[in-house]
Formats: C-alpha cells, sequence, structure tokens
C-alpha cells in the first residue's frame, strides 16, 4: 500500500488582490508562505517520497516548504537540462532525497483574456452570470482560455502515466498544485459528475489523503 | 540615481552536507529560509523595481522570502511562453508589481562531474591540492565543468546587456543568485583581479549595495 497527498498552494498574492491569476507566475503572500508551514506541521512525520509539482512558482514554494521542514532534501529534475547530468540519474539519490517533478500538465487552469483581470472589474464588464459561467462550468472556456475540461484533459494523462505508476511502484506520493489541476485528479479519483466537480472548493494548505491499494485509489478515512 | 543590491541565497540543503551542488537544483535548508527572511527584514524598506535571479529554486527563494516581507508581488516573466501573454507585457504592471527576470547566465558555476560529491569525499580521492585548485583557481576547470572564468564569460555578458540598462533607466535593481555568479559580477565591477577573485567569500543573505551615477557602478559606503 502506498499514499497520495493533494495540497492546493497557499495564498497567492492576487489570490489576496481577487484576480484571475492562471499562469501568470505570481508567488505566495505572507499569509500563503504561512499556510504552506502550518501544513508542513501537519505534514512533518508523513513519510513522502516522490514529489510533483507544476511549472508555477506558488505551488513550488508550498512543497518546498512542506519538504524543508521534514529535513527532506528535494531535488528538481530538469530532464530535458543535458548539462545536469547528475538529476537525471535518481539512483544516485539518498534516503533523504526526495525527486521533484515538475510539470506544466498540473499548472492552473489557463484562463486566457481573463488573467490579469480584478474579479470585480471583470463582473462589471461581462456580467455577473458570463463570469459565474466561465468559472463554474465544466466545459465553457473564457475567451483564449481554458475550460475546467481543457484543464482535465491535459491533467489526467499525466496523472495516469508518471504520478500513478509511482504509486505502484510502493512510493508515497505528494503533488503540490493549483485548484484546478486538483480538482481534475480529484473528479478523475472520485468520479464527480461534470457537474458537481467545478462547486469543488478546495481549501489552501490542507493536505488531502487518498490510499492507493491493489490499483485502486481511494479517499482515506 | 539607482542602485544594484546582491545577495547570495541563503543555506541550501546541499551547503549544509558540504556538497559540491553546482547546476543541481536543490532548495534552501529551514536554516536557509530564516537567512533569507533575516534579509528580507534588512530590506524591507529598500524600494526594489526590477529582480534578477537565476534558474535555481534556491536563489529564487531567496528572492521570494525578500519581496513577501515588501508585501509586492514579484512576478516572473517566462517570455518564452506564448501561452501567457500577460507577462510579456510588464507595462500592465501596478505599482506594487514587479518584474522578475531568471536567467541561467546567472546559475552557479556548473561544477562537472565535481556534482553531487562531498567535498570531502572528492579530496579523499583527488587529493587535497586539486580540489583546492578547482575551488580557488579563476582558470582551472573540474571534469566536464566550469572554471570561474567560464561563469564570468556568461554571466557578465548578461549583466553588461541585461541588467545594467535597468538602472541606466533609474530602476532600482536586486539579483538574488549565487557565489560564483555573483564573483563574477563584484570581479567586473570592482575590477578585482584573477587571482584574488576566488579567494572573495560571500555570506549568504547578506545583502552588497552599489550605487550607479552617471553610468557608474560604485560600492556603496
Amino acid at each position: 500500500m502506498s499514499y497520495l497527498i493533494l495540497v492546493r498552494h497557499g495564498q497567492s498574492r492576487w489570490n489576496l488582490e481577487n484576480r484571475f491569476t492562471g499562469w501568470v507566475d505570481v508567488p505566495l503572500s505572507e499569509k500563503g508562505i504561512k499556510e504552506a508551514m502550518d501544513c508542513a506541521v501537519e505534514l512533518e512525520n508523513v513519510k513522502i517520497d516522490v514529489a510533483f509539482t507544476s511549472k508555477l512558482i506558488r505551488a513550488q514554494e508550498t512543497l518546498l516548504l512542506i519538504l524543508a521542514k521534514q529535513n527532506k532534501t528535494g531535488i528538481f529534475l530538469h530532464e530535458s537540462d543535458k548539462r545536469d547530468k547528475w538529476s537525471q540519474h535518481p539512483s544516485r539519490f539518498e534516503e533523504n532525497e526526495i525527486p521533484i517533478f515538475s510539470s506544466d500538465a498540473l499548472n492552473e487552469r489557463f484562463y486566457g483574456d481573463l488573467q490579469g483581470q480584478n474579479k470585480q472589474d471583470a463582473k462589471d464588464k461581462f456580467g455577473e452570470e458570463q463570469v459565474f459561467r466561465w468559472r463554474r462550468s465544466y466545459n465553457v472556456r473564457p475567451p483564449s482560455g481554458e475550460s475546467l475540461k481543457d484543464t482535465y484533459e491535459r491533467t489526467i494523462p499525466y496523472f495516469k502515466e508518471v504520478i500513478v505508476p509511482q504509486m505502484e511502484n510502493g512510493k508515497n506520493v505528494i503533488v503540490a498544485a493549483h485548484g484546478n489541476s486538483l480538482r481534475s485528479v480529484i473528479k478523475y479519483i472520485e468520479n464527480i459528475s461534470d457537474e458537481d466537480i467545478p462547486k469543488l472548493e478546495l481549501a489552501t494548505g490542507k493536505p488531502l489523503f487518498y490510499s492507493f491499494e491493489n490499483g485502486e485509489l481511494k479517499k482515506a478515512e
């Protein structure tokens, strides 16, 4: 048996300012750093073998604060970087070293033209109902952006092909990512309907646990 | 007049373990996080307009802890990422937003085959004198790695072509980077000899200040 831990990053500077963030690469706010550190205390004695995160710094910061508290050395694998041959051989890693895979498959939903806009300004401009549809529908894309379904369709192949095999190998996995990439993962694991999944709210910095046993992921009680 | 602040990242997990790190992408240790936070307190009221860092997470973490304390929103510019159009227009940035440029021109010296090795093990294997030569000569390359001169030759063109023009535009600049990329910058600014520069020790998390006036950088008194 192994397990999966999902963590949504702590408050970012733009969560704080109520702006659509998407792929704009803003870091944690001071409160977000504190949330990540509280999460780190909660996870201090939980054994983690492999870590996954997005290409966005707010998710990476959250992960690194968790690993620092465990006295573990996370090492980012830059597999395309031919110079850093060392990190291309995780077999060299020692007991207290944890490979970190980062991929834009786990990035936040790409919000297109909404990125950078204040959510209230967007409501004033496009109407409250339209903004609600963009935020809380499964299929509806904002201009130039992704629907939650689009996010699902890039997140879940990565989850199945790269993350699940680690659990099949008995590794305990943490995924530090974003509201919508994690919604996608939870929809997949718990088989939540298209209608219900946009309503699922994930608290920042609160870990969710799943057990992996006999090829099956289940919410831990 | 504008100014330049140089900060070497806080202690990393491999500084702590006395290992050659180079481009292996290990994060700050808990002590390193604390050093960066202390540095943030020291810089809390220093106005920063533009930030530069390397592609390595330990330098980025240091920078982000400094900006968080200032209540500033650093935004990483991924200029090659055509999807994130928002961040490709820093003219959209607001007063409290700081563009962050990251480049491997500012990465640590690439240590080649020494990367991942404990420094004592390297001394046992290659002899103390040889390891000393690799670490403290300007021209000598470890196997498959860079000499400090090589690091200088990739760092300084970036410094002159990308960083200095920001100061010419009156911007106050912070550079959060590494022992050897910062040695290169200091050698360039202060015209330090090839012989002396390898001996210069930079404390982690202690900012160095330079003033930029009439096209000239000078150590601030």
